[in-house]
């Protein structure tokens, strides 16, 4: 078999290399517009070959579009006007609402697997890569009806190859679902870095007492800001919402500290408490 | 060495096992107001021996007190009006300016020190103990000044025997940063805990997703709410203004969501981003 990865960052990376340790996968040709990022992707032996997209089209069986979401919608399209009727196009890419529905009555729509790994982490590009990045994660897969059965096989089989399981659910649920749980923790982290970063400015030993507490809520604060404005601009309706809830939440819990009531900010720290049954 | 731990949670317990290992700590007593978490302690052998407070007055050489911040002033309080001029008191807690200021005139203030451990987890009680909480951690000192020599010097034999390293600055400053640098991040955490648990009462499968990302922000939603209520009550003044500063940035970042500024986002991102030279 032969696989195509376009895009050679932490997720694409990191696919290339768990996929060298699965049966099957004789050849793993990397694709990058970025000439560095196939250049480190080369020295670290991510992948053995590069390729332009163009060349790639000929004697792939799978792509794997794991470009920042924005970038994928062009690379896709490119894809499924130029694929046969056996290659498969799979994305990784954390938003799936936009992508499903650019392509819902594209010719190819069958060729095209909609794929998200939940997996990652506030690190990019190929020297972020790491070899059992999937290992024991989730997999939601978009739509599942709208894809050949024989496409969705081979997008399986590579992605739980690789260590993870599949979760299949609209592509609304998912977007939905992420905003909350994803894409929601990621502004809160962004925010986070932004308010103590303009103390720094007068204070610069405060970083001193930073505790496992504050890296723990602001290291995805370092996350790749390419990636994640296409996410906004793809989710802001699914993100839109979770925001105005998180500040709702945020403003109810300061007026009770400054109302001093101890009460209602013991019931909320309580109910609060409850994620313990989420996260352990 | 006689020493006295008074509170027997995750800061004492984890103190009374690491103690252990220190040369010269030959009788470490612990004293709980809840007798579940004597018991406890006793059980996991956190301490072999348990007093009430006022049986530990006679002998102790050193009195720890690691209760939640509310509990502290009242025990500190006891404690002050009657150790003779040998003992030594420490407390552990949070919040410093308003216990610094509480004993200010006391006239046994100079066997009073004031530090924080920066070093906690998100579990509480006796059973969340670990022996190595305090290795490789900082502990703040506040006013020291103000404490004998002696006084502070056994107080330091303790803490930086545990593997802290000693940060001195003023209860002031201290207060002021950790409302930045921990008390926010907890606030920032119990909001979004409350967030996606509200949107878990309609939709049971979300949790199916929560990766790594959420995990890491939310954690501190499991933390004690005794505890918190009232470090939230004791440093209103500086947390306050770290609130209404983090809203502010998370208001700005929904609108530049809302109105599609990618300009925007990608500055906000890029200045977060500096947030790598602090955490690692």
């Amino acid at each position: 078999m032969k696989v195509t990865i376009i895009g050679l960052g932490l997720m694409g990376g990191s696919l290339a290399l768990s996929l060298k340790e699965l049966k099957g996968c004789e050849q793993i040709i990397g694709v990058d517009t970025k000439l560095a990022n196939t250049v480190v992707a080369l020295e670290l032996g991510l992948v053995k070959e590069v390729n332009s997209l163009e060349e790639s089209l000929v004697g792939t069986d799978i792509f794997i579009v794991a470009t920042p979401v924005k970038a994928s919608i062009a690379i896709i399209n490119y894809l499924l006007d130029h694929i046969n009727d056996e290659q498969v196009v799979v994305d990784l890419g954390s938003t799936k609402l936009k992508l499903c529905q650019t392509f819902k009555n594209h010719p190819k729509r069958k060729r095209y697997v909609a794929a998200h790994p939940i997996a990652g982490t506030e690190n990019s590009g190929p020297q972020a890569a790491i070899s059992n990045l999937y290992e024991d994660k989730k997999v939601v897969i978009c739509e599942k009806n709208l894809s050949d059965d024989n496409a969705l096989s081979l997008a399986v089989k590579i992605l739980v190859g690789v260590g993870m399981e599949t979760v299949f659910m609209s592509a609304e649920e998912h977007d939905k679902h992420l905003a909350y749980i994803s894409h929601l923790s990621h502004v809160s982290s962004f925010a986070l870095g932004l308010t103590v970063l303009d103390l720094e400015k007068d204070e610069k030993n405060i970083f001193n007492l930073a505790g496992s507490g504050f890296s723990s809520t602001a290291r995805l604060a370092k996350s790749s800001p390419e990636m994640w404005k296409s996410i906004f601009a793809q989710n802001k309706e699914h993100i839109l919402p979770a925001l105005d809830a998180y500040i709702n939440h945020l403003s109810a819990f300061r007026d009770d500290i400054a109302n001093n009531d101890e009460n209602k900010l013991s019931e909320k720290m309580n109910n609060a408490n409850n994620i313990r049954k989420i996260i352990q």
